[in-house]
């Protein structure tokens, strides 16, 4: 089979389209036929750090197929099946585990960007009915993260305000499941033309960031100066204290990225000032994840895609990426 | 001011339109017109046993107006809002209490179907902009306790089923919010035109009670056996066990009504052989109500009124409520 | 090696003494030599119905032992190591299903009252250091169950009442843990012998709910009629109403057993109209389990027990649970 | 009566004995002998901060006392009752806001360092029986905080582990309250003699935070690499980095100090690699402070007092508290 391997290069060129037999397919696993995946923030930092690993990987969470093979112990999966892959493909429920981190796809563990891929039964989920390979791909990752963010970490309900910055993968989602939720969205982005589409997707409200650096205040003044209910981080901590300054008493941050760094000065008075709630979101478990595609089904939200690139692609689909100039997902089709 | 007051005559006889003074208001009360009232189970109740009472009362909880007056010390009100009154005056947030239970309206005290009404300004709620004072006349009881069933007893999500008994108010009012928050619908109803008009209101699925009376397993089969998530128990005794067998492992019944009695056989191992959460719903607090009316605003759902009746056919408007034909509210207009 | 089995007669003569080989150890799984059982109620009804058995199955969930044998894929036990079995040996986390349920020791598989025992790995948890293999043998079960309802279904808070009816196992090991966290404690008993025992372990008060037979109403008044936080309802049908009427607005009954039936006539309007929650408790999980035993191992709880019987005793163990003369844990050393 | 006010002068000069009247009762009010308060470190800030006021106010939030008058509509006091303050007279319950915050003793509204102190008769608690003035002053500011911290805005159950920073009166508090519920504490201090004492008051695991500067990372080799179930952060940036460090996977960060500064770096992309919780907690409403009287009650926790002074020595107070010498309360007796 054909499958892109981190190498130790500069960069992208890490990228490196290679031959590899197929992983045999033990009792319990599904051998699948990856048809679409899709790139998330995380996969760049992990290209750009190939240089100090010393084994090659293949790369990529996320990513949707069909099965092509079962293990003689499957009882769940049938050939032919359409499936997603968890990113997780160990943690099933309860607790997230240094075990499970050190198991994630395209990290500790080959991930997606191969012809096929080899994993246990329970890491693979149904996605919605209706939905293309490319749509299904989308999930795993910036879809679950956004659930998490908002319904099993959070639990917002509807009327609440939820503050989304920008407009990557997870902020779009987040953006659409808050609204199919009964609940408002404020979307902040430096882009006029990202800003209107937020608006087409439905956004209450939008900030231009650059215009107005107080968006946190401005975020609050919206609601009436009772501040929002939710706001999912995705910049860290040189987003951090406008989103402390937008919350409401006993609001919630679900905070999940790094776009701003991992580390950085921030005001730990104001989360107790304002009696507020922060819940670290790491993706997510096999059984929220299970949940997420319930919703999408019954809310029939549709991921929404920014630009589809063939297998031969990936270091431009990569490139696009890291452009910043995306609005929702990147995908690669095999 | 014109109202009517209970007096110990049989039935709906009991009510007996009369003249009395309007209550003077002191420092921190709002004194308000009324013009118009919803109807419930409950004051059908009240009505009927009015025959013990020893003072006349004023009937019904349900209420919406306009500010005639404010005490010297009230800041939040201005001649001429438009409000509703809580269903428990006194009950702002935290638990609830035998205080509260005895100052609810048109029961414990003086309720709203007087011209003129005055309450403590902490009791009155702004309703949604753009709602009628018929419209806005059904949140406080029926409108909360659904409110209540799914997002504060319980905690509804996205792709999560709810299951709703019949097509009383309550009922209707959880339909409609469990469909703008992204969840799935069944309802229960041996009617087939009131079945049609919960589906043009959005239920994925309906069953026929009378024709099938294992509806909890019927309920349960549509969701490929894996149970509901929630039912919005209205009947009581008569449906808990079909209720329990509707259910997933760990699902939810928010418990709030009496249809059926208030006392009756009851399989309690159904409710820890699959691990159930069983919440009472009373009504609910200011602050919930005021989280209610922010999730009207957000969603655009607009309350059901069966039918609105003048002030002179207050008795009718009872009847009609005891007959059971509604589908949503009975409204009355002063 | 020596087990029970269940076969086709009456009563206890179900109960028979035969010898089995041992199961063949799977890559994943563990032997262990059990050196204690504990006997539950539900041993006692599985006994009865043994006479619809259509197979031999060998009885009781809970037992205590060492291990004898890994398979060559196990990491986390080592011969020699002391185990405890989980009662539903697939319920790592999550939730409750009719899998797990389908599995549970001594009931749907094959249980612990034989020499030797083979389970995955991920069934078996580590005890409390400085137990005995006897007292080990009383948690799976009558322990788990009381953690459950205190901790998991429940979260009682130092300064709340627990309410704990008679003085079986999940009854006096509740009111152990509820003691160990700074609670207080209302014990029911007939007997004065009983009743000054559950003095000894702490209880703060006591009630002879014969000769109280409003004993809920008895409960609330020793409150300052505030009513109580929490009641461990292990009769069912027959104490239903008495447990609600102990609560206060806003209280939890954790529902666990059927000592006096499965149906009977219950008080549903008490439940609304107090604000109650029910929670529904099944023993629990492994991850329950290992949380549980970090609490006995953190407040040094030493498990009461009864009696011991040896092997060749079962039928007359069986037969002093059933006499309901027992406090505490009855257990067979093998 | 004699008060002291804060006057704009530097330091603790700003702390100004002199005579007042007291003020008048309205209706729902209460007058109460002032007979001992209690120092935080929130007083030593205003005080320093003195220079900056329009108007002198009477400082400190923490105080107890016995009621000498009440207002004419007050139900739940009578004269001779003993009671403390809410440090929020306003917040009964619900969600903190402006207004309570604007409201807080000693610092938006005149304090308790003062012979009288009129509040509404709801802003009054009962202490726990037993309990000396000088004891029940040093429970609604660092006392409930600590509370709340475990078990309002986190849920702390037996066989858990919580770490404390330091010894102060929030610190010993925590420990103290940890485990009279059952859990172990780890407490973090530089002193050898306060070290000691903290394990005489049950401390399971001291450790000297200069000599070992990851003292996260030792708090989570305790526990045998599982990590702390609860962090008390009383620090703030200085100290956030090595509590997250200390966390488990999903473990809670109550949040309430800033000893090492209000903003600072921190480590943001640990609160989601670990699923962490962060928890901001302000003192507490009234309704929080009953149940942690009630919790005292329970469980015979006599408050830790380091020194008492006299009402001339005030000064000398506020600079004992301001060394750090301490071990538990500074309490002034008037």
């Amino acid at each position: 089979m054909r499958a892109y391997e981190l190498r130790p290069r500069p960069e992208f060129e890490s990228l490196t389209l290679v031959e590899r037999p197929s992983p045999p397919v033990g009792p319990s696993d599904v051998r699948v036929r990856v048809r679409a995946v899709s790139l998330n923030y995380r996969d760049l930092t992990i290209a750009r750090n190939a240089v100090k690993r010393s084994a090659p990987v293949i790369p990529i969470s996320d990513g949707a197929g069909e099965v092509l093979e079962v293990g003689k112990a499957v009882s769940r999966w049938r050939v032919g099946d359409r499936v997603i892959a968890s990113f997780f493909p160990t943690w099933i429920s309860g607790s997230l585990s240094d075990f499970h981190h050190a198991n994630a796809l395209g990290g500790g563990r080959d991930g997606m960007l191969a012809e096929e891929v080899v994993l246990p039964e329970t890491a693979w989920v149904r996605p919605p009915d209706g939905l293309s390979f490319e749509e299904g791909a989308t999930l795993p990752c910036a879809g679950l993260t956004a659930w998490n963010a908002l319904f099993e970490s959070a639990s917002l309900k509807p009327g609440e305000t939820v503050l989304v910055q920008g407009t990557g993968g997870v902020s779009v989602f987040a953006l659409q499941l808050a609204k199919a939720a009964g609940a408002r969205a404020i979307v902040t982005s430096s882009s006029e033309q990202k800003r209107r589409r937020a608006q087409e997707l439905g956004a209450d409200h939008v900030i231009d960031y650059r215009a107005e650096p107080h968006w946190g205040k401005a975020a609050k003044a919206w609601t009436g100066d009772r501040g929002v209910d939710l706001v999912v981080e995705v910049g860290g901590p040189g987003t951090f204290d406008q989103s402390t300054a937008a919350l409401r008493y006993g609001g919630t941050m679900s905070i999940l990225g790094v776009l701003t760094g991992t580390s950085g000065p921030v005001n730990t008075y104001a989360i107790f000032h304002h009696a507020l709630r922060i819940a670290g979101v790491y993706v997510g478990s096999v059984e929220m994840l299970e949940r997420f595609v319930r919703a999408l089904a019954a809310t029939k939200i549709r991921p929404i895609i920014d630009r589809v690139f063939g297998f031969e692609e990936v270091p431009a689909a990569y490139r696009h990426l890291a452009s910043g100039a995306h609005f929702g997902k990147v995908v690669v089709r095999l």
